[in-house]
């Protein structure tokens, strides 16, 4: 299948590779490629350049944005949070109409160093805030912006190495949760996740359930900075 | 030891009768014990009458607020999200002081049905919203408000009817989580814990963890609504 991934940071580049090693037809999209691969230093989150990871993967094709969603019959939203909307909306409007978009983004804001609301030290700072969150969500943001597209949001409760290849990690005994109003959709986001190894795959039903995917995230930080190290969630029964 | 547990809702019920059953001195705090015990009707929650649940109960004392803080050792905050703050400095300054504080209360706001902000149908209606959420917490602002009280999260991401005995459940085979800025009172949580039968408890850390584990809430709720019945979360390493 041709699969569109839009973005280009940790967690696009671990989708790209292990959906091109499936045997599927990548595309990932960038805002600027010629500006994404002219970047010779690690991004804020320490990746190296995409250029070295795409000089590792000749079999990916790197294109804007409008032109991977285009040529994409499944897309994976890969931007993140804070840009996602606006970054989706500037699309050609045929670009993601009747598709099937996968969404994994966390809504994070990240705060100005000090800022004293955010006490707690993370790796990578201080402790980002989510918006939105709560009563709405990132998810839902997106669904309502573009209505005649069929969201899913998934992979967000794990880290985006073991999301792609759970049998990797832990025996692969973990679990992996989706949302969203469209069956069909959820569907094909079901059979990725198959094709990843996922074998216990809970359908929280709604989008609104994304509320709760997206929250997750501040204990998933919590429980990975007490364990130093890459965790799965099982649901026992 | 004697340990107060404040609030006769459905969880305060499920601690009090187990540590009960372990051979702790068990004083429940109410508002107003003669208000409690003259209800007849079920709860919002549908739980029983405390009268009813008092009487299958003999070994259990009842008592106002101030008057089960004082006596209890170790005190846990069984008080719903809403009126914890305010329930809890309202008692008198040496009720809390120097003790150990083990909170469990998720900072649900209940709304008003038909508030098209909470689409999520719910067996409770409609979707409660939390506050505080993201950048701060019950735990951190009941931590503030009682700076001589030792407090600890946990409990909170677990049904109340499994918290109290993990082993009657799956196997026994899931994870406990707690935060807090005291050790010595994560000690005393951790031994209780231990005691109600978890053998696998992760310690998030300080307090702001807490902000993880209340907002775990909607996963949970989704979690839930999803299977149909309880369940456990593990953390595989």
């Amino acid at each position: 299948m041709k699969i569109a991934i839009l973005g280009t940071g940790a967690g696009a580049r671990q989708h790209a590779a292990r959906l091109s090693a499936l045997g599927h037809q990548i595309i990932v999209g960038t805002r600027d490629p010629e500006a994404t691969l002219a970047r010779t230093e690690p991004d804020m989150m320490g990746t190296e350049p995409f250029a070295l990871f795409l000089a590792a993967h000749p079999e990916l094709t790197l294109a804007t944005f409008a032109e991977a969603a285009q040529a994409g019959e499944l897309v994976v939203n890969g931007i993140d949070g804070a840009n996602a909307v606006a970054a989706l909306t500037a699309l050609p409007a045929d670009a993601l109409a009747g598709k099937t978009l996968i969404d994994y983004a966390v809504p994070y804001v990240y705060q100005q160093p000090g800022d004293a609301r955010y006490p707690w030290p993370t790796p990578w700072g201080e402790m980002p805030r989510l918006d939105p969150v709560d009563t709405d969500s990132l998810a839902e943001q997106i669904q309502r912006a573009l209505p005649d597209t069929h969201l899913v949001k998934t992979f967000v409760t794990q880290e985006q190495e073991t999301v792609v290849d759970p049998a990797e990690f832990g025996g692969g005994d973990h679990t992996m949760f989706l949302a969203g109003d469209h069956e069909d959709a959820k569907t094909v986001a079901r059979e990725l996740l198959a094709s990843y190894g996922w074998n216990d795959i809970i359908d929280l039903g709604p989008l609104a359930a994304a509320r709760g995917l997206e929250m997750y995230a501040h204990f998933h930080t919590a429980v990975g900075l007490a364990l130093g190290g890459r965790f799965g969630v099982k649901i026992v029964r």
